[in-house]
């Protein structure tokens, strides 16, 4: 017992150690050597064509066609069924990826480096709102848009981030959390800040004003653009986190769209998975629950450091957003948290609570005990491929991934 | 006693109807083509330089000599002290300005129009931190940048707006109550904001790469840049709501350093002054009480309508800066601001509040009969020329003002 809160209490520690900076923004060929032709990284734990859900092989028709490994959405849905493409989770190769995350290649990814421990985290580019691949899109504009953040957008932010010297996130976090934002459904002011902090080097290392313009204008108007920069960051925090013996504490949690997967410390790069459940939300005009594809995405990471539906009381304003209820009950969303979580983070603070820090480091043990299961704040894709984002909602991860981990970590430790 | 109330429902009602958008930036000379040679606009109401405080006597001289009218700060306060210039309030000449206030020929002015009545306001572009002319600044630094801002920021700020066709201020407000700025000591969300939606319109509008890289670096490191925009917005719409036969709704709260003046709509454009109040705040390391200036700025235009103190509760991190006691409590200056306004802002919400609207439009009945006077964030000046903002805090408008001010209205409306 004596160690097992020693090794949550290291854990912790390391978690809020971090010292994430947005340091690059590179080919995701050159972040990851291992990726090769015809590896498709996808959000959440492993999964084959077989099982995976409409919007998920809406993407991987689509990036495969982007990748120029199939001449059409059609040739592109027989070669994957016909096991022409090899499919791993985001996760096994540092990085993450929102909905059903797609990382490819040739595609730019932002690079976060955890400048505490050396080590990097990756994750491609928001593309914004309407159809987009993240929620399964994958129609001429879709792969349009993924081409100009090839070949303009990523360049261009990476010339920034080096000649900057990259933007340490903890502090923007910290401001973001005093502006309403709670890094997960609400990053207008993360988005905002960022661009604030970028808009001078982007001006500095660009020849030319209209693609400077094209650059500006894209980012400025996607109010969702600083999460994929919050998920690298996620990663990059958990990461030294892993692998701590005796530790209870969980460094993932993610789901693909089928399945919800988490990994805790003390048991290593185990996956312990159950079903995703849907999410519990309200939805754009002219959609309902039974458009909904269940719960996707690896951007659960940010729940995992204690933002998101954690960090629900920084961010009145989303509670309705994901139909939580009235904006004033926000706050009860993350003391519920607390108490499933083994600390707070006294560097990320919410205002409104006279400054206590988030909640952070989900403890499998509190979460059986109490039964409390982890609030996520997520985006509701449709369940057919290439129709996008339908709602916003609250998730619950579901209990039987805790309980089936406890069990695995009890036994390693010698007690079950 | 019926007359009044629907005055003063009239008077709210043009105040909520009001459509404030940022149309341009353009030299005050066209601006306000009454200004002439000499002329200087100051904050407050009328004062001569024999009443003036230190800093407003720093800026003076400092505004002087920026504008050639004076060969350096000793001839200038000679000439002043001589009467070689001309004083007036901003308030008589449709602007307003912050702290000092100052406001000359060539300086570059913002532009408010409102679009709903047809009025323009004007505010002259926020300094920044530090030295700065509106708290009494006026060494070569502080000349050089207002040089800069005449030559290069002003034109360019000009230029995008105009190309923009402006930028609607109602929803950006809006946006920013829900991201923890009151608009007047906390402006980072809608300066964040605003710098979103102008920077492709620079990119757009700039010949070359170096000036656009130094406006945006100037807008993005200055978290109160906004301030001014607010303030001329502020004016904008409640000078639609002046004059309204019976009307006990404040259209003007602004103070000169010496002293503080407000104006009620029913009795037009008579200023009720009475001596300024010290602010009661937290100061800058190396700062007391001793140091502080009282009470200065045209800024209380923004609590006239709403904003700043009467918004304390979306903006519970000001509530330490300005030393207004704990976070939490933040809510409670914005309850006690709904006794002494005639109605709430249903387009200027508060998320946390379960979207309640911000309290509008002092009545000077309910100021006098319950005795709660206006809360008002503020800025707060060194008392000599030259030094600076030593710290900020929360200071009430004074009881007074609101006492001869209700006579006067009770004389007019024939009660007294």
């Amino acid at each position: 017992m004596e160690k097992i809160e020693k090794a949550n209490a290291e854990t912790l520690q390391r978690m809020l150690a971090g010292e994430p900076v947005l340091v690059d923004c590179i080919p995701a060929g050159e972040a990851i050597p291992a990726l090769e032709k015809g590896l498709i990284l996808h959000s959440g734990p492993p999964i084959e064509w077989a099982r995976m859900c409409g919007p998920m092989r809406g993407a991987v028709t689509g990036i495969a066609v982007f990748e120029g490994w199939a001449a059409d959405l059609a040739d592109a849905e027989k070669k994957a069924a016909a096991g022409a493409f090899r499919f791993a989770p985001n996760h096994h190769y540092g990085a993450v990826g929102p909905m059903t995350g797609m990382t490819t290649l040739s595609q730019p990814l932002l690079v976060v480096e955890n400048k505490k421990f050396r080590n990097r985290a990756y994750c491609a580019i928001n593309e914004g709102l309407g159809k987009v691949m993240r929620f399964g899109g994958n129609d001429a504009e879709v792969l349009g848009r993924l081409a100009w953040m090839r070949d303009e957008l990523g360049p261009a932010l990476g010339r920034a981030l080096r000649d900057m010297g990259g933007i340490p996130l903890k502090t923007l976090i910290a401001r973001g959390l005093s502006m309403g934002d709670e890094m997960h459904q609400r990053n207008i002011a993360c988005s905002s800040l960022l661009l604030r902090l970028l808009a001078p080097a982007l001006a500095r290392t660009s020849k030319d004003t209209p693609p400077l313009e094209r650059c500006l204008d894209f980012i400025g108007r996607n109010d969702q653009f600083f999460l994929n920069i919050a998920m690298a960051m996620g990663k990059a925090i958990t990461d030294p986190a892993r692998g701590i013996e005796g530790s209870s504490v969980v460094t993932a949690m993610c789901r693909n769209g089928t399945d919800f997967g988490i990994r805790v410390s003390g048991t290593g790069d185990t996956w312990f998975t159950a079903p995703v459940e849907m999410p519990d939300g309200l939805y754009f005009p002219g959609y309902s629950e039974k458009d909904a594809n269940p719960d996707m995405g690896d951007s659960a990471i940010v729940e995992t450091i204690g933002l998101g539906g954690f960090a629900m009381a920084a961010a009145p304003a989303v509670a309705g957003f994901v139909g939580a209820g009235p904006a004033s009950e926000a706050a009860n969303f993350t003391r519920r948290m607390g108490e499933i979580t083994a600390g707070a983070n006294p560097e990320w603070t919410i205002p409104s609570l006279d400054y206590a820090g988030v909640p952070t480091g989900i403890d499998i043990r509190r979460v059986v005990e109490t039964q409390i299961a982890p609030t996520i704040n997520t985006g509701i894709a449709h369940r057919q491929p290439g129709v996008g984002q339908v709602g916003a909602g609250v998730v619950k991860a579901p209990m039987a991934c805790f309980e089936t981990a406890l069990v695995a970590f009890a036994e390693k430790m010698g007690v079950a």
